[in-house]
């Protein structure tokens, strides 16, 4: 089909200094997790964006200097003629397309913790950050750089440039964000200088100035040269001259920089998850920048819909569409519009696996986009797939998210499948979870594979069809794939083992599921949670909002715990205080019965007691095997049925996030019928040995 | 100097099946955080050990399949022919100074998250480990093994042990410890099995029995094949036979493992700190051991004293001495007993720095060694030291840690050295640490320094000297280094920019340095401790154990936050709960006045009042920068002086812990006058490309 004409604009292409990206769809800098380790599973990531249509790909943070350092998280350098190299795979990948490559040219300041380098950390004036997350404390603080510091410093930052020059790169950025080194410099709270780098805006924006006049002298010519700033705390505070001291900094750059990269302070705000965040947010904070630069303007919002974008540019707010979210999520979000198949788009959901990924140390996942990092290793396209590897009819029994993906792409593969569901309507845990406070989103993991899946004519969809063993067998499907989901069970927390204990019996007490189907749930309660993801917090909100009075207990040190690493630990505080919520932390529950919790601390195994009329287990879940043990069972009929395999998906064989159950059910479809290999994927060793001459 | 006869014992050969350890020094396998990306470093780091006397010298874990993924952790592996060439070469740096090598081979079943191979973790039953530590935290759950998932893990352990004997190892282990996959058979809390691999000890014991098989009908024949196992819960519960079951596990398994390796059964347990406990506390869980076996026996116990070696193999507690912090504190250890030089023992201080390495995710590193993973990367060599660059002579101001090493390390190369300190003893801030609770053995730090430093003819040690910059200049020294450590400041936290604040004023405002110097304190206090690792805790301790009502506060989620991962965090929590502390997390103080301290939470930022006499403030350190600001204003004068330059080290440059402070006066010491490099250490970037015919 052709292109709507509404988006003909985001087709239009956008000079930047020296180059020239061919469209507005700007892959802004973002963490991959991959690192100079991995150089050829980052570069066929990157590349399978520029195919997909983004004018520009960018790397992300990519560190100068040994003292920006911030292992154990992963992070990009560009060190030596060796980090040349590992980089030049991926400009030639990204080039291959017609592309623009970028580089986030990064130093960490007080920010990164130097724990491989073991260089005392930078900064403006041996003032740290300070986290209250484990995983983000160091017990080195930063050293307070003196003129030999500040002067070294840009020496790296022009080396580094000169080195992006040399692998390929089009745009070089200077980067003074999100608490690190250059962002430290413009704010208050770490540079407390009292030189010519310290005090006034003027002054705290100096370092940035040189680091920009460095890089457009040393790469200026040919390479576009970016600026990355946060402005987020800068807007809070008053200017003297201008509204704000934002506006102060973005007009003493000016045009000084070819590109604007604009975003809020830290990971929290400027990657806020769905649940907290809609589309868009970044605007209230960034809007006036392009009134004080005639160069071009790139900003986020995880848009995924043209008509945001769109308005976003002709509002004067963006030049170019930044993504990172929306481009893991489909990475030919462009080439969809482009193509007018803006109904084929795998729409983010904001669910923010990909920046917990980051946080956790590991290369990025996707819950939408189960290929994304796995197009090297696992030789995973996201929009094109390996034939059918046999004429096997397939039964997936199960419609949720690992069946539904399953399915699809095995049809995509071009397999008959049939996928059947005892419920009324297809979507599994989805259709459940989408209710909770904020997670409407999570449905577009069902609306696209669904939406997709029906219009493929080799797949079949059977709901109100609760399989017994009799009724697969009895198919003729030679595959059956089981994808029954699991069920959250009420057992107690064992805190010396660290693991799922006894069963809570009686009245009273409740798991999620009896949430979800509406069971009678009285006042007070306690959620009492250990599994620390997204559910324990979403139930304590939704009974809370019920008017229930609702105490959170959890052996961890936070509500939710384990959403510092998906940007959402703040927000879920705030909302359960709002609630009400009374917040229990390091306990276990030792005991409950109708009427009495009692609690006990983790550490000592002091007991407390609380009036508590039902408890809410979120915690364990164990697969429903029913069908799977009743067909392992009569595997002596499988031959005469024609089955040849049955296989668990999903929670129906582990349990877990929606991104593992989606995962699973495409990397069944993916190897079906695969040659067995030793491993079960590619190993990248790092760069691949250069063509010898004699080859 | 001859070898103590004492001692002869500890320097015997010991049969390990097909192969005989030259000595009883067993270098047990413990992580590097090198991992196989950094294969020369672990090689180097490995080989010192081997060449400073440890008989056995063995690798940390190492994963035998991908479904074994312990990112973002640090593991080794040994899944393909790349793999068995990263480790050759540590086997060959081994095998040069007439060592064995030795293989952990490694499955981490539910304990690993397999973040990175995205394969459901494997378990016996679905039960997942659920840590309360968000760095241990994952939302996918583990599978339950059926029998082919069995004979799939054989076959893992016996390619991998094949693998193993291919790159060289001459010891194979089988590793049933630490809640990993063959642990988790053991346990009842993980293996809820019906089947032939659960119930009765021997079925759970049954898949070890079975590993053990498998790798010696593999590789035993030439290689010795270990046993390392978890013996603490087992030990705990009564036998049905035996008196307890890990009883009746050694006896099931009796002769079928050339050697024992016994252990503890998580890493908190098993590497505790000195703070906490004593040298050699694993012999009432292991010490049964060698009843039930006629096999060699090692085991661990932080052992230093060759006393204590001794006596635990003549009372038949263990046949090898094991070691991993003892050989990290002193690769040389065993060379030194050997040569009647036990008084240059650079002891273990038992801070646990070296196993928070590898919690934190990055290469090991030690307080008491500076050198220890640096052996490739900076060419240091524990014991050698590369000659004075010049003749000039250097002035160190103060005899901290950074001061003591800085010092030695120059004197050692033959520098003339002069250090002079303020204060009547030496020491700086190890003076008064070591007088917190369970701190004591941190005194070896000094101890160590100072009794080599008084040795050498070259180094002149001043103390009772307040060095002004008049002093300094007319001195007579060409290099200056100013180690004059820190003060803790009394800086409120701001709990959005999680950064230091403004001071705290008045009355009742106290620093770990008031307490330390006796000053009176009133009770009710609060310690308010931002800085989250020991600190704050041990002023808790102490203020309690004097008798005054303590109320610890704390913007992160558990006392001593940071301490899990020096694995102190449950004993810290114990301690200050035994003492009457109360604990107030996720807030932060707002303010404070005599009488009343306002705290406020970190999130919401509500409010609460507390009476409170005093607060002590643990948080903020300043470099205590005077004199080195004085000299740096009268840089014009330095020519006419002779002096050439003034440096910072330690906390007078950027506030850590003590390795920092080491690591800091070591590595001023050993780059004086080295040439300017681009790099300020080599690169590790992989396997070296081998060498080719043409060269």
């Amino acid at each position: 089909m052709p292109r709507d004409p509404r988006w003909d604009i985001l087709f239009e292409p956008v000079k930047i200094g020296p180059v020239t990206a061919p469209n507005r769809f700007y892959q802004v800098p973002h963490a991959s997790g991959m690192t100079n380790v991995l150089p050829q599973v980052r570069a066929a990531f990157r590349e399978v964006k520029a195919e997909g249509g983004w004018g520009v790909v960018c790397t992300g943070a990519v560190s100068i200097h040994p003292s920006s350092d911030d292992s154990p998280l992963p992070a990009a350098r560009l060190w030596d003629e060796h980090d040349v190299r590992a980089h030049a795979l991926m400009t030639e990948a990204v080039h291959r397309h017609g592309s623009l490559a970028g580089v986030e040219l990064w130093h960490g300041g007080a920010a990164t913790m130097n724990r491989s380098s073991r260089i005392p950390p930078l900064s403006p004036s041996g003032v740290g950050w300070m986290s209250t997350h484990v995983g983000f404390m160091s017990n080195q603080r930063a050293r307070a750089m003196n003129q030999d510091d500040i002067k070294a410093f840009l020496g790296w930052y022009r080396d580094a440039a000169i080195r992006a020059k040399r692998a390929g790169f089009d745009i070089v950025y200077v980067y003074a964000g999100m608490g690190y080194l250059l962002h430290e410099f413009l704010l208050p709270a770490y540079n407390r200088r009292e030189d010519a780098y310290g005090g006034s805006v003027k002054n705290r924006t100096r370092l940035i100035r040189e680091a920009l006049e460095t890089v457009k002298e040393a790469v200026g010519d040919t390479c576009g040269v970016a600026l990355r700033i946060s402005l987020d705390e800068l807007r809070q505070r008053p200017g003297t001259e201008l509204a704000t001291e934002a506006h102060e900094v973005v007009a003493e750059l000016g045009d000084l920089p070819d590109l604007w990269d604009v975003k809020l302070d830290s990971s929290p705000t400027d990657c806020g998850s769905s649940r907290f965040r809609p589309e868009g947010s970044h605007e209230p904070v960034i809007d006036f920048v392009k009134s004080l630069t005639s160069r071009p303007v790139v900003g986020v919002g995880r848009f995924t819909s043209p008509d945001a974008m769109v308005s976003q540019i002709r509002r004067g707010v963006l030049d170019l569409i930044g993504a990172a979210r929306p481009s893991i999520a489909d990475p030919f979000l462009p080439r969809k519009l482009d193509e007018g198949r803006e109904d084929e788009i795998r729409e983010c959901i904001g669910c923010n696996i990909c920046i917990s990924s980051w946080h956790d140390g590991v290369p990025v996942r996707c819950t939408q986009n189960p290929t994304i990092g796995e197009e090297w290793r696992r030789g995973w396209h996201p929009e094109r797939y390996e034939r059918a590897g046999s004429a096997d009819r397939v039964l997936v029994v199960g419609a949720g998210p690992a069946g539904l993906d399953c399915a699809l792409t095995l049809a995509r593969r071009g397999y008959e499948v049939a996928i059947a569901d005892k419920a009324h309507r297809a979507g599994g845990r989805i259709l459940d979870e989408a209710e909770l406070p904020g997670l409407n989103a999570w449905r577009r993991v069902l609306d696209y594979r669904l939406g997709a899946l029906v219009k493929l004519p080799n797949a079949q969809l059977y709901l109100d069809s609760e399989l017994g063993a009799d009724e697969v067998l009895g198919f003729g499907a030679e595959r059956v794939v089981i994808a029954t989901g699991c069920d959250w069970v009420p057992a107690a927390y064992d805190a010396r083992m660290e693991t799922p204990g006894e069963l809570f019996q009686g009245p009273g007490v409740f798991t999620p599921q009896d949430v979800f189907a509406g069971r009678p749930i009285q006042g007070p309660v306690a959620v009492f949670d250990y599994d620390n993801y997204y559910m324990g917090g979403c139930i304590a909100e939704r009974l809370a909002a019920q008017g229930l009075d609702v105490t959170y207990v959890t052996p961890a040190g936070f509500a939710s715990a384990w959403t510092i690493m998906n940007n959402e630990q703040p927000n879920v505080h705030m909302n359960l205080a709002r609630l009400g919520v009374e917040l229990i932390t390091r306990r276990s529950v030792a005991a409950y019965m109708p009427g009495l919790l009692v609690t006990e601390d983790i550490f000592t195994r002091a007991q407390a007691e609380l009036p508590c009329a039902s408890l809410v287990v979120v915690g364990h879940r164990r697969p429903r095997s029913a069908l799977y043990d009743a067909l392992v069972a009569r595997k002596g009929e499988w031959a005469e049925a024609g089955v040849r395999s049955v296989d668990r998906i999903g929670d129906a064989a582990a349990p877990g996030a929606l991104v593992h159950a989606v995962y699973s059910g495409h990397l069944y479809a993916r190897t079906l019928d695969a040659p067995a290999e030793a491993l079960p994927y590619r190993i990248d060793n790092g760069l691949p040995a250069p063509a010898v001459a004699a080859e």
